[in-house]
């Protein structure tokens, strides 16, 4: 079998016998039930005789062969799959051979495709494509070329036909009926959305853009925190063996009907719902509590092949996954599909429990923070997904980059899932469009509210802060390995007119904001941007300034706690509350020595610190307040290693080094280790690492392809999360 | 304890200890567990102290006993409740009693409500009432009256607040602190959405409606068919003991945020979703095929109390339901709320399978309809619901009438729930706007497309009827015991110049529609009403009409099957295929004697049968068709007496008479009863009714309201569904 396409076409003579339909559950509700499995698919009978009963001819021709020149110019030619891959509104072409020379004028056939369990012409599933300009279907169909017994056939999908997998027929016109060939796993050939195709839905006008959201495999991750912000490398694997497949497997376990299938629109929005395992027993459970004993560490995952295989085969969710790894995976998917993807990270994402534009903080009178009261959380950052369609659905203008998230934050509109929301009607505060564009919306435009809470439980704003929240919106650059603020993407510049308006256009649909206009006061806090590895001690400094001609005098409160990523606090390690007075016009630093013994006990994965300053001024009653996040950065070594001049073919190693840097020793650690084109991922367990004791682990491989080539590492333990790091090597062709 | 409000408030001394917070299971991903459930709630502290420890002082004062003129302003006195139970946006009175003359200079106190488990100002769960005019919070505070020791506070909630339980403290301020009465479950209260209030996002200004739509108790939906419109009482029963807590049972069930339930778009979406056992244990079990050995028949049910109590009580699915019980208890749980409802029918509703405007019709090359290929179905008619609220999530002018539908039908947006979608919103085919505007579009605006399928698997459209489907939409008028065409409501009459444009706009939303331009033809077929009893021989007449001046030759196949009202057939009981000769200008009548015997075995429920003709015109290759649905009545001898002058709180009688109309005996038989305010459901079972026998039944009951009263009751056997029966008798006042 040839890799370049589907199977040789195979004769059949006697007809065998009509496959049985599937059981009928629904009686007296629907005619037949839906398909919704891309898997299950029901023969087509062999021979349909024409009214009146005559012989059971033969079929004067047989076929076989398809043609070889699709994979470059369908831009498939990097999935790994013994199938005829094409992408949909472009014709692709099939070779046939007959059993007799092919005339033209006298011999009537048909290529025919069928997908699904109840395939029908008017609901797109059973396509018959005619090669004559008399006669065409919804699909084009034409004979590019006749050499004796072989016809080549070039067959143009409709621009918005269904994506999946389908089986392919010649079906023969005899005198006495349609006599067609047999069904051949061999044959199958899958149809893709197709971004180069002015006609599809997901068509996107820029080559390098289109390189990067569909063919593009190794991808960055941007986290940590706005002011160090850290990257990820990840392999998505959207060409590797099987993941088609699995991709396919997601929207049949779905339950999605197969005639929706053509719609990026529901198959994106579907796929978000499933791609967690809430509601649906979709792809990845959720887990951000730091205990992953029965499953991976969200942080030890370096791509999405392991994920994908694995839930396809084990037919069970994988565990486990925080929101990079949802919006990962999830970017395999559309990419795998089809869809131009990427991944965005949104800094300070506000987590919207209630449906409004505020982030509460609440303070007790004298300015310390009420930590029982206050419940709404800020992520330092969230990844979510972001995919290329037009939106016939919505009014013009709306179509283009649309987000989707499939991370299980509240639920939006009663299930896990969320979107796609057009960013350009997000921008303008156009959210009353589906879907989900006011909780997306709330992500990136909620300010914080700073209240006072009266012990008889009223609660009066003391201070907004409308600038903290969204702070900036980063994804990957098209053909480059750095990044790129699509902030402006999302929102007019702060302070400026249009965000006003649209701030106000959001408020008409729903979204209120808090709008008490408070005194701008004449005191402010600043804590500097501080940059640490695990297990510094260090000063921190926080500074009072005093704009006003008079003395003041703050009572503060100082607090530093270990947060999870999402915002939420493990534990607080510092408090402290000076009070401070300041001179007219001046400035007082106020410094607090903190001890790594003091954080180094609670902390909890991706070792953020967030150290919050609020204050009451005796003199005039402002509030005052400061924020900060920290990411304490771990000194590893860590050692990734390319033996040099591997070529196509040949052998080649990888080597990683790594010194377990503290004198305790490491327990429970995976190394995992993947490259794209070069080796699938593999993980190695190590049981014990003594304290300062170093570990090599080297691993052969053989490249496949030429050009430049990445492994990615990460290692993963309970008391060291987060390490990973990649390699890139250049592999010369043969 | 009255019932007329909430019981006498008391005090209690020695503060207990504060209850346990509820048990965190999401650690790291957020600060608290979010509140999904109205029925917990935790307790508020009953002493709160001020800043520096003082000595724990007795509260100066105590409180007790509520205000007794609510009910009535509040339109709740139909309301079987213990509780206090009023409707926000609106001020109600309570009456508090202190231990010594309250002063109101120096006496400090606030009434509290507190709903869920982790009350918080901010979030709308826990709101303080004030008093005192320079101080107040989100709900109006004021003193009313004072005699001694007994002041009488009047208390508005917010317009948008939290619809659910409350539960109410007296907290006083102490010069050491806040002190708080004890929680008592006898003090808790309800507040409900309110329609007679304008700031309240379902507010409907016509008293007309609001009787109807929240006060009416006894409805009626209309089924059958479009020929033959039947109607069916129904007893909604929102007010009944008990049906409250149940609703508020669902949303807890569903784990709806307590924060949303202020919202009624949040609310009827929710509820839609829930009403249906599909996705998520929802109030009730769809079926469909005739079988209901382990439950309840759909068409045996007489009111929405016994299901919603026994959901609530047994916590599990009821079975069965088909639309109109959908819509019936989806309409009990609405106006139970104090949300606008109604119950509306559409009669041929199109059961849109693909997401387009077509519902397909194949036919082979002759004309004759084949029947494996043609998988869409049109039901005889749908019920759903109507509910009224402001809409600020879209652009203005799409609030008013919502259609909400909780049928699983197809999936909508991946679950089985449907709306709110804004009935201007579809009448104008602005189907952009969430939520599914575009299915309910396609119920009422799909056509029905015939084809011609070729051997090779293609259909060519031949006919195309833009008129069958959604032909009327019909609702109880307010007030009276009659019928209302709402037709105009959804949709511009057909072939207006507005009905094009709608149709043309709807498809620039992705609705596309069979454009086909086909010849109109110059033969006719009719078929007539046909008006039939159960056990009918009778002719069915068909007539071809000659409209050319030729001679013109049909080809005729005329079919009869059994269907459900859901348009899906059980089984064909008549076939002929006439060849019809018609002399021009002229018209023929073709009859075929159907003899009883012929559908009488195959009968299913509601015992429709669908009469098609199609045909092929020989001389012009014209496909002529006609459709017919006839709904069988059955004659039955079934009366129904109240004894009269009945009088309030003195006993009276119903009693049910049967007739079996058959030669055979009936087997399993349920007779149902029940009338709002003079008897809950009853049921009594017959396993055994002999042929052409009786049976008696006589209940005794105190009318417990003066007025007319109506009981309505059914009876229910495998071989006879569908009987139901109401009558409506006035108590006089005693």
């Amino acid at each position: 079998m040839s890799s370049e396409g589907a199977a040789p076409i195979s004769s059949s003579l006697p007809p065998a016998p009509p496959g049985h339909p599937p059981k009928v559950t629904n009686r007296g509700r629907s005619a037949v039930p839906i398909s919704t499995l891309n898997s299950q698919s029901s023969d087509v009978p062999e021979f349909e005789p024409f009214g009146a009963p005559g012989p059971r001819g033969f079929p004067p021709m047989s076929g076989e062969g398809p043609d070889e020149s699709n994979k470059q110019e369908h831009h498939t030619m990097l999935f790994n799959s013994d199938h005829l891959l094409v992408r949909r509104g472009q014709e692709f072409k099939i070779k046939i051979v007959f059993n007799r020379p092919y005339v033209p004028a006298t011999d009537l056939f048909a290529v025919e495709f069928v997908i699904g369990s109840s395939p029908q012409y008017s609901k797109g599933t059973h396509i018959p494509v005619f090669t004559t300009k008399d006669r065409q279907s919804s699909w084009g169909g034409r004979v590019t070329d006749t050499v004796d017994n072989a016809v080549t056939v070039g067959i143009t999908p409709a621009a918005n036909c269904i994506v999946g997998k389908y089986q392919m027929y010649i079906a023969v016109k005899t005198p006495f009926g349609i006599r067609r060939t047999r069904r051949d796993k061999s044959r199958e050939l899958y149809i893709l959305f197709n971004p180069w195709v002015s006609d599809d839905a997901v068509f996107l006008d820029d080559e390098a853009e289109r390189q990067e959201c569909v063919m593009t495999e190794i991808g960055i991750i941007y986290h940590g925190t706005i002011d160090d912000i850290s990257e990820r490398n990840w392999n998505y694997g959207q060409f590797n063996y099987g993941v088609l497949d699995a991709c396919l497997y997601i929207l049949d376990r779905a339950d999605m009907p197969i005639t929706s299938r053509g719609d990026p629109i529901r198959v994106t929005r579907k796929a978000s719902a499933m791609l967690n395992s809430r509601d649906d027993d979709g792809v990845l459970v959720g887990n951000w509590s730091g205990d992953y004993t029965y499953g991976v560490a969200p942080t030890s995952w370096t791509g999405s092949t392991e994920i994908l295989l694995t839930y396809a085969s084990s037919q069970t969710p994988v565990c486990y996954a925080q929101c990079w790894v949802y919006a990962a995976v999830f970017n395999t998917f559309l990419r795998c599909l089809g869809i131009p993807s990427r991944v965005a990270t949104n800094y300070f994402s506000a987590h919207d429990n209630d449906g409004n534009l505020k982030m509460d903080i609440i303070l007790d009178e004298g300015g310390r923070i009420d930590r029982s009261r206050t419940r709404d959380s800020i992520w330092n950052y969230h990844c979510w997904n972001e995919c290329y369609m037009s939106r016939p659905d919505l009014p013009t203008g709306f179509g283009g980059w649309q987000v989707v998230d499939s991370t299980p934050q509240e639920t939006s509109d009663g299930m896990y899932r969320c979107g796609p929301a057009s960013v350009q009607a997000i921008k303008h505060g156009q959210i009353c469009f589906p879907f989900d564009a006011p909780f997306v919306f709330a992500e990136i435009n909620s300010d914080v509210v700073f209240y006072t809470r009266d012990k008889d439980g009223t609660l009066v704003p003391v201070k907004v802060n409308r600038t903290h929240i969204g702070r900036a919106v980063f994804t990957k650059s098209p053909g480059a390995m750095t990044r790129r603020d699509i902030t402006d993407q999302y929102k007019f510049p702060e302070g400026s007119k249009e965000e006003r308006t649209v701030l106000e256009k959001a408020e008409e649909f729903g979204c209120p904001r808090e709008k008490a206009d408070l005194p701008a006061g004449d005191v402010d806090l600043v804590l500097p941007i501080l940059e640490l590895s695990v297990g510094d001690s260090f000063e921190l400094s926080l500074e009072f300034v005093n704009r006003s001609g008079q003395r003041r005098t703050v009572d503060a409160y100082i607090s530093g706690s270990v947060v999870y990523y999402t915002g939420v606090t493990s534990s607080e390690f510092l408090f402290k509350n000076p009070t401070v007075t300041i001179a007219p016009n001046n400035s007082v630093k106020e410094s607090v020595a903190v001890e790594s013994k003091k954080y180094m006990k609670s902390l909890v994965e991706q070792a953020n610190l967030h150290f919050i300053a609020t204050g009451k001024v005796q003199e005039t009653g402002q509030i005052v307040s400061a924020m900060r996040v920290v990411t304490l950065i771990w000194v590893i070594l860590w050692f990734l290693q390319v033996s040099a001049g591997g070529k196509v073919n040949e052998e080649m190693t990888v080597a990683v080094e790594f010194t377990n840097p503290f004198t305790f020793s490491l327990e429970g650690v995976y190394i995992r280790m993947e490259g794209p084109g070069i080796m699938l991922p593999m993980s190695k367990y190590y049981s014990l690492i003594p304290g300062n004791s170093s570990l090599n682990w080297t691993e052969f491989f053989v490249p496949q392809r030429a050009g430049s080539r990445t492994v990615i590492a990460s290692l993963d333990c309970a008391a060291l999360r987060q390490v990973n790091g990649s390699l890139t090597a250049h592999t010369p062709a043969p």
